[in-house]
């Protein structure tokens, strides 16, 4: 939702001469050779080769050869039914203002249009990240790419690129091969694809801000190079997940001179000054079993785990002021001494954020934007980083909040799978990041989320696509609809809400991993049952008959199908679900109340019916639940 | 369909322990690489990175480089619960097995698993190709190898690629740089591409047979080249289809020199032996009018238009034999003086490939495999080479008939449309090509063809997941659900069959374009009322309830929609025929006969419905149409 929008009359034509003339900088005119392939692929008009005039026109003045954290985003949009102009201070601005121009492209009375408006529009917040976790599973180039630009048609502006782990290290290392020849099982980026991503991103107003977490979660780099480690190898991948007691020695010389040429290396292929280190969920134990690093500790003093790892922090804090760099890192490094030009990443909660900005410290929030727990888009949105504590904060505190962060950690997504995690849930945090704090209104956002989620499709992200396909290989060789109308009544649950992570080598090829964590289908049922008007009952009524009659199709298709065992219970649920909504329906309209013991049953089997099942939540209770709480009212 | 399976008891599991073991050979060893992508694809389960066991083994013999016309395509397949062997003579033999074992992967009782089979195959044809048409629209290199790769999964082995027509140039010609500079709009392949696909589709066991058609459909040559052309310039590209005027100059002898030039430049690109130079639909007229042509005609006795193209072939087959390539032609090539080693493509009917197989020329079939008709695979599936007048050939001369070819024409496909118009129907064309001639049941053909669409989805083809994306685009900000029921009722009609093509700027962004040349949704319908089990009947009902409740839907949603106009009576029209089957079954159900006038008066309803609107078929009036004769025999 843009900060400020006028409706004029009028409307402006999408046809086939439509075309654009801007000013020239290197970033915006492929920008606009981009922007004219989108039109064409949202509209099926392809611009006529006779030649185009220019309907748009963008002016920018030449610009810096990538984003920069703060520039000016703004921009303005004047739509005429004769023509359009886009402004913007900055070529970021101009790509923001392009996105924008590309979500008004409607079907119309007339064709494609775009409606006569004034909108003046920028950011509330400078950093808004999507963060990807490229360890724990890993999405090769084409992947990152179709997402940036997902991310960069949200108006997001930091891709935080997740690089290393324990179950991974995803980076090619020149100096250091063995980084990637025994931490990453062959599954890693090589120097020329991190620098096509980096140019991918600049191109589409992206920072990219890699991260390469220590000294924890760092056993990939120790099959390789088992000397950096306190304590002794050998060391394997991580194939679990959690927190792995191995970590980095922090007491010995060698392990800064390695970190030194590793972080010089990296430092060159990102050209972003900032660098995040990770350094969260050090547990310490490796620490207290070396006799080395204890008697280093006793040495300089360093009483606890804390104390050491602040002392690391110092020591690499050094190494990232030498290549230009500013250091970012989770919670965790939010020590004593801590410099002031590090940035604090808060995942642990709101508290943190807002006591490092209250001490002076720039901050980003990602506690409340974890896209793997799979919670519905409405409680990302509720989230702002600066509500909550950072309320109490002075303007002058407040503005160190620099934003936030949605957070794709990859335990329970994969190549296939990713997209659909990320999208469209990530468009409503998009807009939190955007758009005016006062902008609650859950209905609203989930009424654009649902456009944008359909546009989202032209970027090149499956989120959409690759439901049916899933559902399509766990049908096999028979029709999948059964299967489709139970997906579409279900939810997945996520990590931490429900669904269990067992390690990198189990397929994530079931049931849970087709359903969306979201049911758009279902939240329309709710609208519905809210309503209740005549066409809202009938439309119900059609679905719970559906549902109903589902099982026994369901049943068949399930027949000798290991892979579809697991939701049998889940699709009878389904149907006693479609009998209960028939039963509610026929009381409601027939103005009758209900027997109070009948309602308790049906009460009683609704809750047993949204337990979560097959790490799969039965979303279709909402709409029935709110149909018999309202009969139950009369 | 295998020329020999066997099934045996038991069940091969693939799991994460799946691996391949295959001899070493230049193009097997990628081939299996892909091979273990689409099991991954297929199922959603990656080989664990700790090592595999070799659960497959593949013999074949080092090969050629590439496949050659009537190599050795037999394969052997034996699959029991503890392995799996695949022998073949050749890699393109042992590229069919597997794609036959990735057929047979389906989930079961276990997880995925093969059933235990033997299967001992081979092809009847030689030549089993489908031919598209890059000129009218063009189709990026991408959608050229999603395509090849859909067509290895039906063991296709010939991609014939139409590159100039009148509409475009699309073949780079450093020779003749003015080919693709003014004849293409910028749309062409590069040598580098075109080798690209050459060694892509070779990989794939697929020959590669490029098509420059001469001396007609050359105006786009013509653009940049007027002086070749029979009557003077200037010319442009063509916009509008059908068959122009302006031809190539066949008296003057720096046709050949320029024609000698590009044809070896093309000869080095494509390495296969066969060149196809067109020669369809020359009309002659600009010839009759040139001063040029006639007095050349007359001096050396070449009275008519068919006499000087037989010249201008002798020519060309001079110039391809000079580059060791055989002539490949539609049927207009067959003229008097044609050497034995031309082939003859027909495309005018199965007369002229019979009549040429009687005097000992190669053919090939396409009349009755075009595509762009827009007919039902049932319709394709029942065409044979071999049948018709080929049917009277002495064994002798039917082995001249090298087998046959789909046809994409371009005039009303784009990069987005043109998968959903080639795929699934090419794979029925694919078996007739294939499999024995007595194999021609429809029902269990159209069985086939759905399980092996929805597997194609693996290979990157888009003729199913483009629909939702088109529908969503003409929804545009609304939901596209009640657009969806309409569509999946509907089936577009083709060139020659409704469907009129005006120009190449014309967006193909309808809901024609949209739609189905073929509902497979409809077919299941006609299925179930044929069968008529009270689960069908059920089944009918609930169909006809949603299409009966549907325009009101439809209607709202095509308010101020001008993509959606055109449709509004064809969703009216499918609400009636859903009250119609409701009272059919009604009748059906209550065991009463339905009245007489009654019944006239559906069927004339019926007959109304059933006609073309919008450029597109109401398939639902098929299966009510069943019901009605049912109910009208009692």
């Amino acid at each position: 939702m843009p900060a400020k929008v006028d409706l004029a009359a009028g409307k402006l034509p999408i046809d086939a001469t439509f075309g654009v003339a801007s000013d020239t900088d290197a970033r915006l005119a492929p920008a606009v050779k981009r922007f004219l392939a989108r039109v064409a692929r949202q509209t099926g008009i392809f611009p006529a080769p006779s030649g185009t005039a220019a309907t748009l026109h963008i002016a920018c003045a030449p610009c810096t050869a990538r984003p920069v954290l703060g520039e000016d985003e703004s921009y303005q949009l004047d739509v005429t039914p004769s023509g359009a102009n886009l402004k913007a201070a900055t070529v970021s601005g101009a790509l923001h203002g392009m996105e924008t121009f590309l979500q008004l492209i409607q079907p119309g009375p007339e064709g494609f249009q775009v409606p006569a408006v004034h909108i003046a529009d920028q950011p509330r917040f400078a950093w808004r990240g999507l963060m990807l976790d490229c360890a724990r599973h890993f999405p090769p180039v084409e992947v990152i790419e179709r997402n940036l630009d997902a991310m960069a048609a949200v108006k997001l502006n930091v891709f935080h690129w997740h690089l290393s782990d324990d179950q991974g290290f995803r980076a090619e290392s020149k100096l250091y091969p063995k980084l990637q020849q025994f931490g990453s099982d062959g599954n890693f980026y090589t120097q020329d694809q991190m620098r096509e991503v980096v140019a991918y991103a600049a191109a589409r107003g992206i920072r990219v801000v890699p991260e390469f977490d220590i000294p924890g979660h760092t056993l990939s780099w120790l099959v390789g190079y088992p000397e950096l480690a306190a304590g002794t190898g050998p060391f394997e991948i991580g194939r679990h997940f959690g927190v792995f007691d191995p970590v980095l020695d922090p007491t010995r010389e060698e392990t800064y001179t390695f970190l030194d040429g590793f972080i010089g290396e990296m430092a060159a292929l990102f050209p972003d000054p900032f660098f995040h280190v990770g350094g969260d969920e050090v547990n310490g134990k490796a620490w207290k079993q070396s006799e080395q690093v204890q008697s280093f500790a006793k040495a300089h003093n360093l009483n606890d785990t804390l104390a050491l790892q602040t002392y690391f922090n110092q020591r690499i804090l050094k190494i990232l002021q030498k290549y230009g760099k500013n250091m970012v890192g989770w919670d965790e490094i939010f020590g004593p001494d801590l410099p002031r030009d590090a940035v604090i990443q808060s995942w642990r909660g709101a508290d943190s954020l807002a006591t490092a900005a209250g001490k002076g410290y720039r901050g980003i929030l990602s506690a409340g934007y974890y896209l793997d727990h799979a919670r519905p888009a409405a409680y990302h949105y509720a989230v702002d980083p600066l509500a909550g504590p950072a309320a109490q904060l002075t303007p002058e505190q407040a503005a160190h909040i620099l934003g936030g962060e949605a957070c794709m950690w990859s335990e329970l997504v994969d190549a296939e799978t990713v997209d659909s995690r990320v999208w469209p849930r990530t468009a409503a945090i998009a807009e939190r990041f955007w758009s005016a704090r006062e902008l609650t209104d859950v209905d609203s956002m989930y009424a654009r989320m649902e456009a944008v989620s359909r546009q989202l499709e032209w970027t090149g992200v499956t989120h959409r696509s690759s439901y049916g396909e899933m559902l399509g290989r766990l049908a096999g060789a028979r029709p999948v609809e059964p299967l489709r109308v139970l997906a579409d009544a279900s939810e997945a649950r996520g990590l931490g809400t429900g669904r269990r992570a067992k390690d990198t080598e189990t397929p994530l090829n079931r049931f849970v991993d087709a359903a969306r964590p979201e049911s758009e289908m279902v939240r329309h049922l709710e609208l519905a049952a809210r309503k209740a008007d005549p066409a809202d009952l009938t439309t119900l009524r059609g679905v719970f008959e559906v549902w109903a009659a589902n099982d026994v199709r369901f049943q068949a298709l399930a027949e000798d199908n290991a892979l579809l065992e697991e939701v049998r219970p889940l699709s009878k649920d389904l149907s006693t679900l479609g009998v209960m909504g028939l039963q509610i329906l026929d009381y409601l309209g027939s103005g009758k109340p209900a027997p109070a013991d009948w309602l308790t049953a049906q009460s009683k089997e609704l809750t047993r019916i949204a337990r979560p099942s097959a790490e799969v939540l039965l979303a279709g209770t909402r709409p029935v639940k709110i149909l018999l709480d309202a009969l139950a009212k009369r």
